[in-house]
């Protein structure tokens, strides 16, 4: 050994080669990762924004309108006054004097300030502030009617990062048939797909039916399950409700099936329930997986194991940039849950300030609170805004030849199928594309709309959809509208 | 099929088994993930304060001194006035028009949000806000004399996530011989072993020299590389200077020798700097290792991959709560850094309020603008006390019978060497822990202490170490000293 050093040693550094990390020695479960949220397109959309900003651009438009991506406060949206309130007062305590800031905005950031250690520059629990824990219990105890203990629910850095911790739980790290098996909605939100590639995970897919508005039906679980069973280790089955990108709102008696498919096959629920707050349609509600699992009763309710998500950055706070979210869990095992705090405890904590916003949500100004009244009016316009702009879009979309779009119950996207043009996608085969891409593509050069194809989500094969938020601004959507009509006649007109 | 589905389903579902996910059938990289620093004495310490707070405690002191983690705040150290400022402007836009607020931090809250888009409550590009990651490559630029190029930064929810995605991007997800190789220094930081527990990397240690004032010395990596090259693929090198939990600097000399061992071995250089405004001793300055790598000429400078970790969570601002930091990539493979960004896209982007804090350690007011003075002042007597508390710490410890503690050149913790009695080393192994467990568990059950056992950073066999942080206040420090030495002397006593 000494000796070989000694050689090594004696050779001139610069004769030695050095090899950098390629794309076929890095890992390649980044390689297979797809995101398409912000994919492609949306490089481009911000190139083609820098070139409006130039000047030296000669598109037809004048703006880039980003409807890719469920940011609402990138669309105008307003954030709501108390919450940026009780966030700045915690952030610089000198405020607390502020004579024109009010007083239960005051006392929320003192709670929380006194409950983490008196600033929000320190490291919280792992698990998150026990203040915030609380009042996140006592939400979901009051949504559900049911009991939730602050020890089962951690905090999380927008609910993203609880759905990678979740699904890095349940991975088997092993290759063929040992791979954990995750069923994972199609249309999906990608970072089903992305993680499942990150952590390796065989993935099943089951599709929604979008002639029943995106329907969840328990024989294509059943179907999709005994179809693939064989090639993994089934663990968990990922249900986005209400869903994105397809904006059905489940029942109880939808989620009741989903349960009981999932008892009777072990595996643990994934309940992506961070649009809980948007509901539009009139005869729907939301309704957790948690209450209708206790609902059941025996075996279920103390069976099932579920995980249920939760995000600041959709309802109608739509705060995505102060990254905020938590997870509460469901009958899991309480060794598999301190393994799972542990792992969580070397990312350290979530954002202070992120966890202070979700506290707001959990727990808003009461009434007779000086903010009660404009907190809910706040709340109020935001979401109805939101119902009209689904109604819109809906109506927009149905409008355009060869389009037609499911009712948008809830959530905050649409999902079109389009039926194109021979020649349409002979064009897009020619360029190698699929043609959802190349329509998209068309669409952004042309308009200035940036929507996400649907291949992105996972569709039909030989159907072809996009995803488009129904965030921009009442006006901004009457541009969009005036601008896609314009475009898709031409467009039409072109391929037919 | 279908006669299969219809057979399960005529089952009554409460004679079908449902099993739970198990300590067994979870991700055994979760399992063997240890995390010290937040682990079971740190546990202790909570009850224990949950104890004091109910007066029902019969402890003779009453609090929990906690010196277990570099969390600034939590120690009573108080937050930059100006980064504060810029922090609440940006959050309530109101506080624009607030008269007693400075014009420079409107004006840096302004920058920013006319770069995200208007509100701290959107998503960022993935890597992070433009404007921010401009600021950090011109702070590079003039820290270093040497060009920082944005596009090589990215940011992130402190320097443990960007870590944890540089570990995961060279991670083979291989088994055996064909696993990652990573180097990393004894003692460490345990984020690195836990990062390679996760991602099943092979871990090779070198040590670093305690006489020596924990130096890092070429012929120990030499040594360590080659025992354990044929185990694994060796990957990556990581160094953290200023040291954790061992407080050396490192000289440009020490990280020539770095640089060059990891170009003759094809090693990615992890470069943990986010210590780098913590420097003490008198004869040591930091030196970045991109600076020396450029300094080395070729062909070092345009060939060996670095990548620098920074954080908002350490230095003077200890703004752990904030969730900031940055990583540089230097001489990556262009298309290996699309794929690490595209995997970073997936969790969207790091807190914008963090990104915002970063933005002002980047980019602080100069000369001349109304809060210079004041930030350089705070930022100074906070530097000026850790140095303070650097000395009476490594004289606290030296002056206790069987101790011997390095100077501490830089970063926020003393690494004592302990030689404990035989007796109490006899009865460590009755409890079946290792001796410095037993002894950091005694201190805290004693005297309220909270440190953290050697055994999880790493020593040499037979050795016994204990991590605590230079945190506290001047006036909590003597506390300290005052608690310990009673303490100690009556331990020795015990156990002699």
């Amino acid at each position: 050994m000494i000796k070989f050093i000694s050689n090594a040693r004696a050779i001139p550094t610069s004769f030695r080669c050095y090899t950098k990390l390629s794309l076929d020695t890095i890992n390649p479960n980044v390689r297979k990762l797809e995101y398409a949220v912000r994919g492609p397109i949306v490089q481009r959309a911000l190139e083609i924004e820098k070139e409006l900003a130039s000047g030296k651009s000669n598109k037809k438009f004048d703006s880039v309108i980003k409807c890719n991506i469920g940011d609402c406060h990138a669309t105008g949206q307003k954030a709501l006054t108390y919450l940026r309130q009780v966030l700045s007062i915690a952030t610089d305590t000198s405020l607390f004097s502020h004579p024109k800031l009010p007083e239960d905005a005051k006392q929320q950031a003192k709670k929380f300030l006194d409950s983490c250690g008196g600033s929000v520059g320190v490291y919280s629990q792992s698990t998150g502030v026990e203040s915030v824990r609380v009042n996140v219990s006592k939400y979901i105890s009051n949504r559900d009617g049911i009991p939730a203990d602050p020890k089962n629910i951690f905090l999380s850095t927008g609910a993203s990062e609880a759905v990678k911790s979740m699904l890095q739980l349940i991975s088997t790290t092993k290759d063929g048939k040992d791979r954990a098996g995750v069923m994972v909605p199609i249309p999906q939100y990608p970072l089903y797909s992305a993680t499942n590639a990150e952590y390796n995970a065989f993935q099943i897919n089951y599709y929604l039916d979008e002639e029943s508005g995106w329907g969840l039906k328990v024989e294509e679980l059943e179907k999709a399950f005994e179809d693939n069973k064989s090639e993994c280790k089934p663990r968990a089955l990922c249900v986005i409700n209400p869903g994105n990108p397809t904006g059905q709102v489940l029942t109880s008696a939808d989620i009741a099936g989903v349960i009981k498919f999932a008892h009777r096959n072990s595996l643990i629920i994934f309940a992506d329930e961070v649009y809980q707050h948007n509901v539009y349609a009139p005869d729907r509600e939301f309704v957790s997986f948690k209450k209708v699992l206790h609902s059941l009763g025996q075996p279920y309710a103390n069976e099932v194991q579920l995980a249920s998500f939760m995000s600041i950055s959709k309802g109608y706070m739509g705060e995505c940039g102060l990254r905020g979210g938590y997870c509460e869990l469901v009958n899991f095992d309480p060794g598999v849950q301190a393994e799972l705090y542990k792992c969580l405890s070397a990312r350290l904590c979530p954002s202070l300030l992120g966890q202070l916003a979700l506290d707001v949500v959990m727990s808003p100004p009461g009434p007779g609170q000086p903010s009660h009244i404009s907190f809910e009016s706040e709340k109020g316009a935001i979401l109805d805004a939101l119902k009209t702009k689904a109604k819109l879009m809906t109506e927009t979309l149905n409008s355009l030849e060869g389009f037609s779009c499911q009712p948008i119950q809830g959530a905050m996207y649409a999902f079109p199928q389009m039926k194109l043009p021979k020649k349409a996608q002979d064009a897009a085969a020619a360029k190698g594309v699929p043609a959802d891409v190349f329509y998209c593509f068309e669409l952004l050069e042309n308009t200035g709309i940036c929507t996400v194809p649907g291949s992105g989500f996972g569709q039909k094969p030989g159907t072809s959809h996009l995803r488009i938020t129904i965030l921009p601004s009442i006006d901004q959507m009457k541009e969009v509208v005036s601008r896609w009509q314009a475009f898709h006649k031409d467009f039409m007109a072109r391929y037919n």
